[in-house]
């Protein structure tokens, strides 16, 4: 079977398309076909060395990927083949609290991802695919989609009325978008692009600030709501941008810190304490925390938004224009 | 001016129109001009004395209205004379907890209810009217549908994907629907007419359930959810109810307990314990949770159902009608 | 092997010592070496065919022991041989909320329990010995101190100050009284016994109420607190009890239900309305709650408190004490 | 009466004694004779201008005072002259979420604080003191010790077995230490001289860490909770210990965010998210927190650790103390 894996050193270049040998599912797990694939930054970090400068090579990249059951291992009941099936980020995390040995079952660093034809995989790290959606939809739920929800449900416990503060347009703040719109919650988005904010509008969005126009964004959102601040952040950013969400969100409010493209940085924590803000790290989520939300996708018929689509064998190009920036939601790949 | 109150003994014959002296706002106070009052099953059982038979007479019933502010006190600076206003259920419930001086400052039981021209409030006993909502809609808000927001929303913590069980289609049961839908659940409503049951899917229920035809509703509770159970009951009845409630819900989910109309009764606790049942007690709401639920009515553009409007001199049909039933949503007088 | 069943039909009358064939762990398990026992009521239950009438014979009775890792399956790796473990009510429930399939994972019914010389259990279906502890004391944990662990710490988010009821003197309620004292809290004890009473001070509680000089206990209740009520009830009677736990406990106060002596009767929900109050249904609990728990035991040095023990040849001696009552915390039984 | 304020320009030598006219409680107030006053760091920074640079002078220091009501203003019921009672620091947070109105309702900054021989104060802005403590202890809790209620048992809802971090021998990390023991905690502590944590051992700790010897106490941290990292932090620092804070927090840990005695600086926020890390920013507590404290330390008869007392007029070397450090626990002065 056909595999793209990051080969000898870390970096895109080496990013190559490898032929390796069938496999077959051991006890308790399945072999599922992938269909679809979907890349998120830390895939590309991964490649890059960024993320696990200890991760050994050769390594196939990305956690996410929805496809078929072709084949299941001994005991396994829950699945059978045929069974349309996504990835769940880690392997082993099915609910309560992440433990260590569930943090280190992770897909696509440092067990081999979903970028292959075919991948084995743990009977409970499989979740069955919302059956209005297609492969290329269901391979963006399970770390951007999931880690949105875990921020604006799980832990954030958004409720209707609420405001949300979601920073740009990738993956993760669209999909905080449409769960909080869902949630019956007010959006406010932020991107340097006005185009980008106009269809973040379309998706259900109250408000839009170009970042750009408006370097001072954090005194916009407070405008935008009265002087108190927006009750939940989704912040992708890094020590730079925290640094402003603590400021625009309101006092007792939460920051779900679910990125740090921007890195570490200056920050001053006076206002966490000052407004008894909480900061809550999110990582990705849990299974049980998937099943929920697969619940509300397939109530609603939630449709990710899909921004490009590659066919496997352009696969680098993939990488390179997550690397570039510019996309409106999640870029994909069909296998 | 003008007041209806019981007089000299319980009973609804005892429901006289009285001319009362004028009022004035003292330190801390407002006087507000009543437009519109909603009642609640409360409001009934206490004009027959089955609330508290201890209650001191004559007495204004109606704990739910709304008005504009004529005057204020010494000290008031929150509202201003012209500013509209509801009345809150509890006149000492700000936040937190209830407490037992607060629990006693309820309106229409044991002080003076809001079925009158003109009512002394405390400052902070009276909130903002959502701008879009008429006197008539907003007098609903009060108890109904506080009640309803705070059994789903502030402890029954509603996520999108949900799934509430409404019984009936009296004021409570209407608003939790409403909420319900805004927040991204499923509801499904029981009633003993099909054509409230229409009216409910209407509103946004996915399902109807008639219990005079299907006796045993909570059987069909779990079959239409996949034999799991409700995440939510907004429990309305009494001990029989009960007994039904708690095997409609999911293990490990909520009852909330807003009624009790069917009263005492035959009871068995053991499927509470064996499925980890959460019996919830809900008793309206601090003037915090009515504020949260503003926001999202104001939000979303939720329009209160109104059943029937009387003039204030018919205030005793209004009565009547709470008595028979057969309405669907809010009764209301208009002063 | 030796091993005690239930034989052809229900009742303590058919509980007979069995020879059974040598059992090997499959993929994922372990064969425990069970060195002690104990009962719970649920067990007596269990045995007269009261639990579950559907129930399969013949059945091994007993949810609880504790013993020695003898030999592992396939694929273990969290225990070895020689390691001292005790076993898990749920075999299947690792932590998050209970799910169905996880709910009839249960030992001593349907599947055969721990009153026997060897016993087959899932991997994550035994958890470690804190090393302090006697396999008799060990073996008082899977379910009563469990049930205890939950009500209190897990659901019930005691803290420092609080006052606990708990009722009678039996596993559960004496574990409640340990952990809550270790926890900060007040407890207040009910027995029929002064004597009972007198050790529950010995081991922290601060007052005892003999509820037969004293039948009127609820009010004693508000009494000692200051006419407030307490913050939770360990409630493990049935309808009865529970309506005086109702007026017990302090409003929005939480009342875990966690047995049913004395069956289904007369209930009035009104008082749980206007109360707030929250009642709990308690479910003994996770493995993950399991290790929070002994977290706590081995850092208190927590010594359960155990009434008697029998020889495992006179094991129906113990089930017949357990009917009888009067035993003041566990009896157990050595293999 | 004689009252210390600063003069004209921050520093502290601008504090002054001066002389001020008598007071009278208005309605909903009352006049208080204070006994004792207690030093927090942000007295210090408050005198130093800091703080608030645009805060007004003169003004009379520090948040935390004891005393006794010596008159009631109109409309007075829950306290009468006589009784033992505690400034709050806020003088308008009864309950649930902090409001804009109530974080400007502080004492010492931006109103008139406590150093002073009479002071005016809301009616719901003190509470009793608990018998058993003198002036000198009592003053010690509106501040210090209800930061760190909040942080450990409001928000942090420590329970039996956990472990806490607490940095240095301050007031808020000292309580911290007694209410975690009393909650059933394990406590590690960080100093930088081997005798203060010799003293807190004494206090109930289980280990001491001397930051100076061992630099990376973080690390050290992790070793002595077998790897895994404390429940909670109670980080008193600013970015730099922060910094390691989140290291020596399990995953899934809070660190609550009490103090920012070393200021901005460099930060990564990255292991907050790869930890699912929640950072909570805790500023002291509202009235209703203070009595669930209170309620726990009446009933466990906690002593607060008093490190020196001064006389009135010697005040200025208390402050003096303060800004050398050195002490262990409270700074506290008597009128």
């Amino acid at each position: 079977m056909k595999a793209w894996e990051i080969r000898d050193t870390f970096g895109l270049e080496n990013l190559k398309l490898a032929d390796r040998p069938e496999m077959q599912p051991g006890p308790g797990q399945v072999l599922v076909r992938v269909r679809a694939v979907s890349l998120n930054y830390r895939d590309l970090m991964v490649s890059k060395g960024w993320y696990n400068p200890k991760q050994k090579l050769p390594l196939v990249p990305c956690s996410d990927g929805a496809g078929e059951v072709v084949a299941i291992g001994e005991g396994v009941k829950s699945v059978k083949p045929g069974d349309r099936v996504m990835s769940c980020f880690f392997q082993r995390w099915q609910n309560g609290e992440l433990s260590d040995v569930e943090a280190r079952s992770t897909l696509g660093s440092p067990a081999d991802g979903m970028l292959r034809e075919f991948a084995v995989l743990e009977e409970f790290g499989v979740i069955p695919t919302p059956s209005f959606l297609t492969d290329v939809e269901a391979s963006t739920l399970p770390c951007a989609a999931l880690t949105a929800w875990q921020a604006l449900v799980t832990l954030g416990k958004i409720k209707a009325g609420d405001t949300v503060l979601v920073q740009g347009t990738g993956g993760v703040s669209i999909f905080a978008l449409q769960f909080a719109v869902k949630s019956g919650a007010r959006v406010i988005a932020t991107s340097s692009s006005d185009e980008k904010l106009q269809r973040a509008i379309e998706l259900g969005a109250s408000d839009g600030i170009n970042y750009k126009t408006t370097p001072n964004w954090e005194k916009r959102v407070r405008e935008l709501t009265g002087g108190i601040g927006v009750d939940h952040v989704v912040e992708v950013g890094g020590a730079g941008t925290l640094s402003k969400s603590v400021i625009a969100v309101r006092r007792s409010g939460t920051v779900s810190l679910i990125g740090v493209l921007s890195g570490p940085g200056d920050f001053n924590p006076l206002p966490i304490l000052m407004n008894g803000t909480r900061v809550q790290g999110i990582f990705v989520g849990s299974r049980s925390m998937f099943a929920d939300m697969n619940r509300a996708i397939e109530l609603h018929k939630i449709h990710p938004v899909v921004s490009d689509v590659f066919a496997f064998d352009q696969s680098p190009d993939a990488f390179q224009l997550m690397e570039r920036g510019g996309h409106f939601g999640k870029i994909c790949i069909t296998i």
